[in-house]
Parts: structure tokens; C-alpha cells; sequence
């Protein structure tokens, strides 16, 4: 059995490795459409807890799903003009329907604020209707030119929060909530410590007044959006009419936000936690938690093991883990530990003849390790575990960034680090586009956020670590997917 | 307070009442795009519940979730000669995207048989990977020329389960396993009886071999198909080259199903159980299950009230239902029930000062009733009358579906029924074409299935209902939506 079969180390080609293990994992398949992906059985189910874990939080902080159209009237797009030039360059247009000539042509939605607030110029006419909370689960289309599996497809599934409010305080605390969710979400869920802060004007949404982020950081060091929240102001509103009477009897337009998280959190996690063998499931996402795998070489091995397999399986499901019980026959224990490994599967239970006799599965973790866990204390023993190895995993992953950040760099420095290893690169930063158009053409970094205060070096730095002079704001550069 | 305010009474105009209580109900709405709807959260919070029971069947009976692409190649759709017959009419098309025209035009997909197959023919190698059993939830868009909300529409969410199996036998066995799960569903989730059957063959779909149907019977006498299952038989595994390896060392092509079920159904739950007042959730797909209303004309009654309100609500989400406290200030009772009415909130829990002395709730059933629940036995007396409003909502619809139902019928009796009352016309069939067209062109009607066994009459019709020559099957007639 030899584990790095056919998978390309991470050492040698990061690139290559990340489509090796999404593709051992049976994650996702390329198609026959340009930059299209098919979601695989055993990616689509990462994505459906991903799905579960979010709509609850969502749902837990007042938002309720609805579900709007999948065209939009290309003079929508046009109606706010940032968000127009933003997107235009990037849509599918539906040109011919029914055998006929459209009068105007639809685009398919690259993201849904248009048509969204068309519907609730329609819905809001009072204060009392705010603040509205909408979240839609859809698919979207934006024509890539160079894509990859889950990171950038031409067609990606996400969430799209859409919100409207009285003032700019109430819409600013929802971006920031959401942010905050968001950042709980990649912590607890994924595993995957992240940076958050602003976006500068540069990188912001196209029709937003500012753009918040989660930025997390891969192991070939370079950066991931893994989430984004759009304070909106009013633009939309203006755009689209959306107006409200106020409680002091005047009229207003509401102030929106917006906030969208995609299958592209699934390379995300690819690329946090797998290694040289594949990708490495957390707990709490992996569709499956916990293999068990019975061993024996005689048939009256395999009833005593078989009945102490079937037993460990139901008293796992029992108690609320998902688990696969592999009694393939024909198949070797080791031909076996490497499809599941491959798959990511946190903890695999081995039980032999000798377990069976000291009532005992051995246990053996995807992150390395292995021990015998009683089966009197099986379900105790099991979730301990499992949350060793979650915990682990984020532990590992934050360390890994902390090794890989470097505080108040200067301009050698950031040229450097960026020619060279990578990472996250604190800096001061004078504001100034010139400065930051001058970095991303020097060191094809640009600035993940302006960090908020929880991240921010504990000596603001002086000067800009481009240009010189004075800093106003400290920013955190890295390359980026 | 009039209950019956802005709502049509289906006596006067079933079509006009439909579209009343979707809008009162706050189903959906209409949007800009021409036969698109926008689902609203009350609309898409029945579409979730619905979501989650069929999901559950599908993964119980060992079908997987995945996501294919929703552009399609032009290309693929022509390579089945009766699937591009029947579906390129309705197609919407890409023609151009990244500011580029296309060199291949994209379909939208209309159904995904091509685009799925296509991937099968990458993931099946032999009899072992047989049968691979998938399912998608997706967006669907078909150019309608005539569309009504939730019925007919232009873009609508579906499930379309797609399988592969090494013979006719497995594949015919899963068609008829997912007519079952479809039935059970309608039955036990929608309070909606319904009829199966297999389709003729100029009702099915296009490419099948062929398809199976639960029809139900609306209250005005018309039929709606909720839901299809097809032998694709080896069409589209010839098209498309999905070979495998047999169990003999030989090479085949394998056997296709596919099966679905959409949003329509929202239509056929407001159509099957709706009354003037507006629609009637059967308990178990009622995003609201129990609306509690406290009821008081002081400070002080309002602080005994609310309490047990409060706690009311409280034991009843802990007891698993779902619950809305209706604690609005301002608002008397009256308007409130009109509110929950209108939304089909299936049963409303008063509590007045007069229940607080008496430690009871007063129940008032959506569909009639009112009677006191003691505080005491809450959970249970709640669970007892939600299971009566869903078993009486099944009876009263299954008795009217008999009381619509003739047998035997002539073709004077056919005709004067269709242009009368309508309902489900059984009767003899000779099987030809030529019969069904001139029925149809006569009355309207389409044959809805040629039921299964259980429902077909005791004694089978001797001649054809049309043209009186020997009859071959036994068929059921009804104009259907």
C-alpha cells in the first residue's frame, strides 16, 4: 500500500496537489461546460452542512430564505452605475428563448441585488416593514476567464444575504453581524482562523460604500476571501426606489446591505487542512465522521468481529456522529484505510480479533495517531476525539499563519517576503491607490483588508511601508486566489 | 372584521381565488422578468419543509445529492432524437458571455438527463459501480407561454433524481420505488390523495421509455400531475456511451431513471385545501404550525395573559412544533387571526383572562372548531389536533376526489362531464392515438394515467369510451393544469 499514490506532494506543486486531492476525494469533476464544475456526491455533502450549519445562524440571527429569479433585465445591471461596469464585463446574456428573439436581452444574475430590491421597493412602505432580513440559497454565473475546482468557476453555488433598514447605523451593525458570523462560522465550523477588517475602495464590492471581509491564509501562503459583507448605503435603494415612510412621518430611502459565502470555502478547506495523502475533513463537516472497519482473516474471526463492528457503528449512530461501517468483501484493510483517508474521514475504527478480545476498537486519526478507545466508553471516547482533532486542526492552521505573518514590513521587506515565501505582510499604509496599485504591480499583492483593531499590530506603524510617508491606516497584504 | 375582504370566493372564479390567496398568503409575487416569480420566505418556508421530508426519503432509500452544471452545450440536448424534439422549443439560450459571442450556444437547462449522463459516462466502469443513484436540487427554466404562479412558471425549483442500474428490471423497479416515495409524500406530507399510473405514449417524456405519475384532483375538478418518474431505458446510455462492464466480462449500456418533483406542488397544497379565506397548511408542511394569541384589555389582565402565553409557546417549541407568539401591541386579536388565517396557520391558541383562570388555552382549528386545550396536557392536546386537522384534511379531499369521480364512463358521459363539472372520468380505452386526440380536441381532457391496479375499476370497461371497439386498458380522463 503505498499512501501517496498517485497525488502530487505539496511541495512540489501546491497547484497540482489541490487538484490531485479534489479529485482522490471525488469532490468535484471538471465538465463538458468552459470553467462549469460538477459537485460530486462527497463534495456536495461538505456543502449541504456547510448549508445546514449557516442557515442556522442565519436563522438564529432573524433572517428568512426566499428565492428570486434567475434572469435579470440587462438594464438593471445599468441602473447603479459601479455596480454595472463591475459586472457587465463578467454576464452570461440569454439572447433567444422559446425559439424567439428576446426583446431585452436577460443576463443570468452574477449576484442578485438588482432584482432583489426591485421586489422590495414593492414590499417596504413603512418603518414597520424594517428592517426586512432575506437570505436566498442559489447558483450564479460569472464568465472566469482561468478557472478552478471550487477556488473560481464560471457557475458556483452560494448564499446571498440581502437586507434593508431605516439608517445607516442599523444597516452598518447588520454587515458588521454578519461579518461576525461569518467569522464564527470559519472558526468553528471550518476550522480556519481568519483576519477580518475592511476592504479598501480598490477592492470593495462593486456598488458598495464599503466592503468587510474574512481572509484566511492557505499553505501555499496565499490568501483566501472567504467571506464578504457589503454595506450598500443607499445606493441601491436610490437606484431601485426603494423607499419607506418614516416614523416622524417623512419619506426615505432605506439602506441595504449584502453578504455572500460560496462553494469556494470547500478549496478553502482543501487547502487549510489537506496534506501529502489528501484532504483532511473537520469533525464537524466531514460527511463522514467515523469509519469502522472490521479485520479478520478466518470466517469465525470475522462473525466475532463482525457482530463487535456492527454494534460499535449503531451505538456511534445512536448517538448522533455519521458513520460508515466498511464491510466490503474482497478488500483489503489497507485498500480500504486509503479510500477513506483520501476522503478525508477524521477517525477510522479498526477492529480485529485481538480488540474484540480486549473489548477494545482501535482508533486511528486522520491527523496522526492512533489508540484504543474501550468500548464501554465508545461514544464518550469517540466524541473526545473528534473534538481533539477539530480543535487540532484549528490550532495547526493558526500557528501555521502566525509563522507566516510578518508585522510592519518595509518596502524591501514586502518585496521580498512576496518574491519568496508568501504570507500575510502587516504594513503601514498611506491610503493613497497610487501606493496600492504600485504594490500589486511590484509583488502581485494586493491589500487583504485594513485589519480591525483585534489584529492590528500593538505599535501602529508610522510610515507607509511603500512610500514613506506617514501611515494612516495599517493594511495587511498578501497574494491571493 | 371580514374574513372574506379582497379575497375572491372560488365559486365565483377559481382562477381569481388561486391568485388571491398565493398574494394573501404572501406566497409569491410577480416579477419583472416575464413569467418568472419571486418565491416569498412564507412561500419558500413550505418549499424547505417539503425539501426536508423528500430528502430524507431519497437518502433512505440510498440516493446521494450532487450539483451538475446549468448550461448545457446545445449540442448534448440533440444528441437524444425525442428528448431535443420535446424540449428544444421552451429552451432559453446563451449566446453570449465575457463579452464574447459564443462559438456553441448554451442551454439553460430544462432537465438535466444530458448533461448528467454525460458524467456517468465517466464515473461507471462496471456492474460494481452499478446502480449509482443521484440526485439534484436545482433551478429549472422552461419558456412558458402561459404561466400562473407556482403552476406554470418560467424558472421553478425542482429535485430531479437521476440513477443508473446494470437492467431493465432494477431500472423499472427504482421508477416504481420513487412513485411509491412520491405517493407517500403527497399522501402523508400533503394531505393530498392521489391516483398512479404509467402515461401514454403521447403524455410522456420526451425520451423516455416510459413514465409513471401521481395526479390529484383540485377543488375545481381538474387534475395536477405532482410528480413523474421515467424509464429512460438505454436512450440516453446509447446517446451518450454510458457502458460498464457486466458481472459475464461483457459490455452494456446501462439502464436510466430519472424523477421529479417541483415548487408546482405549493400550487396543488393551496389548490387542494384552500377555502375562501385563503389557504390551509396541512400541519406537517406548515412553516407555522400553532400561533399563540394573547388576548387582554389591561395592564394587569396583560400581565397574567402574557405569562402564560409565553409559556404556552415556550413548552410548545420545546415539544418540537412550530410556534409563533403573536405579542404585536396595537393590533386587536381580530386583525391578528385574520392575518394567521389568511397564512393557513393550521391551528391559533387563545389565551384571554378567563382561559388563565381556567389554566386552558382556547384552540381554534383553521379548518373549523374551536375548543379548550387544559394547560396541563398542552403538548399533547396540541399534538392530538394537529394530527386530526392533517388526517381530516386527507379525508375531506380523498372523499371529494370520490364524489368527482365517475366510472364507466360513456362518451355522451364523458362529454357532458368535461363540459360540466370535470373530475376524473374512468372508462375503457382501445389504446389508439387517433382516440386520444379526438377526446381531447372534444373535451379537453387528456388522459391523466392508466391507473395501477388498486384503482382500477372492479370490473374492467368492456369497449372504449370514444369509439366503443374492445377496450385494452382502463384510463382516467380529467383536464388537467
Amino acid at each position: 500500500m503505498s499512501q501517496e499514490q498517485g497525488i502530487t506532494p505539496r511541495a512540489k506543486d501546491f497547484s497540482a496537489w489541490y487538484n490531485d486531492a479534489v479529485m482522490r476525494a471525488e469532490l468535484a469533476d471538471y465538465s463538458p461546460v468552459r470553467g462549469c464544475m460538477v459537485i460530486r456526491p462527497n463534495g456536495y455533502a461538505i456543502w449541504e452542512l456547510i448549508q445546514q450549519a449557516l442557515d442556522r445562524m442565519f436563522k438564529d440571527t432573524g433572517h428568512r430564505n426566499a428565492y428570486f429569479p434567475l434572469l435579470i433585465p440587462q438594464s438593471f445591471l445599468a441602473k447603479e452605475a459601479e455596480h454595472v461596469e463591475g459586472f457587465a464585463p463578467e454576464v452570461a446574456v440569454v439572447t433567444r428563448a422559446g425559439g424567439k428573439e428576446l426583446d431585452e436581452p436577460l443576463v443570468i444574475r452574477p449576484t442578485s441585488e438588482t432584482i432583489i430590491y426591485d421586489s422590495f421597493a414593492k414590499w417596504i412602505h413603512s418603518y414597520r416593514d424594517l428592517p426586512l432580513l432575506i437570505n436566498q440559497w442559489a447558483n450564479i454565473v460569472r464568465w472566469e476567464m482561468r478557472t478552478r475546482l471550487f477556488l473560481r468557476t464560471t457557475e458556483f453555488l452560494w448564499q446571498e444575504g440581502h437586507t434593508a433598514h431605516v439608517d445607516e447605523a442599523d444597516a452598518e451593525r447588520e454587515a458588521r453581524q454578519m461579518l461576525a458570523v461569518y467569522r464564527r462560522f470559519a472558526e468553528e465550523w471550518m476550522a480556519m482562523p481568519v483576519l477580518t477588517g475592511v476592504k479598501t475602495d480598490s477592492e470593495k464590492f462593486a456598488g458598495a460604500l464599503r466592503t468587510y471581509a474574512v481572509e484566511a491564509l492557505m499553505q501555499d501562503n496565499k490568501s483566501i476571501q472567504a467571506g464578504t459583507t457589503h454595506h450598500l448605503g443607499q445606493n441601491f435603494a436610490k437606484a431601485f426606489g426603494v423607499q419607506f415612510q418614516t416614523a416622524a412621518g417623512g419619506l426615505d430611502y432605506v439602506w441595504n446591505t449584502s453578504w455572500g459565502l460560496s462553494t469556494r470555502l470547500i478549496g478553502g478547506l482543501v487547502m487549510t487542512h489537506g496534506d501529502d495523502v489528501g484532504i483532511v475533513c473537520p469533525p464537524r463537516l466531514a460527511p463522514v465522521q467515523v469509519v469502522v472497519v472490521p479485520i479478520y482473516r478466518s470466517d469465525a474471526e470475522r462473525t466475532a468481529v463482525s457482530e463487535v463492528a456492527d454494534r460499535a457503528a449503531k451505538s456511534l449512530r445512536d448517538g448522533g456522529f455519521r458513520v460508515e461501517l466498511d464491510a466490503r468483501e474482497g478488500m483489503k484493510p489497507g485498500a480500504k484505510y486509503y479510500e477513506w483517508e483520501g476522503q478525508g474521514v477524521p477517525l477510522r475504527l479498526e477492529v480485529g480479533p485481538k480488540d474484540v478480545a480486549k473489548e477494545q476498537v482501535f482508533a486511528a486519526r486522520r491527523t496522526g495517531g492512533k489508540a484504543p478507545i474501550p468500548l464501554a466508553g465508545l461514544v464518550d471516547g469517540v466524541r473526545a476525539a473528534l473534538e481533539e482533532i477539530q480543535s487540532g486542526l484549528y490550532q495547526a492552521a493558526r500557528e501555521r499563519r502566525e509563522a507566516n505573518t510578518r508585522r510592519g514590513v518595509s518596502r524591501d521587506e514586502l518585496v521580498a517576503l512576496m518574491a519568496g515565501p508568501g504570507g500575510f505582510a502587516f504594513g503601514g499604509f498611506c491610503g493613497r491607490l497610487e501606493c496600492e496599485l504600485a504594490i500589486k504591480e511590484a509583488t502581485k499583492a494586493t491589500v487583504r483588508v485594513l485589519p480591525d483593531e483585534e489584529f492590528r499590530s500593538p505599535t501602529p506603524p508610522a510610515t507607509c511601508a511603500w512610500c514613506g510617508s506617514p501611515s494612516v491606516v495599517e493594511a495587511v497584504w498578501a497574494k491571493a486566489y
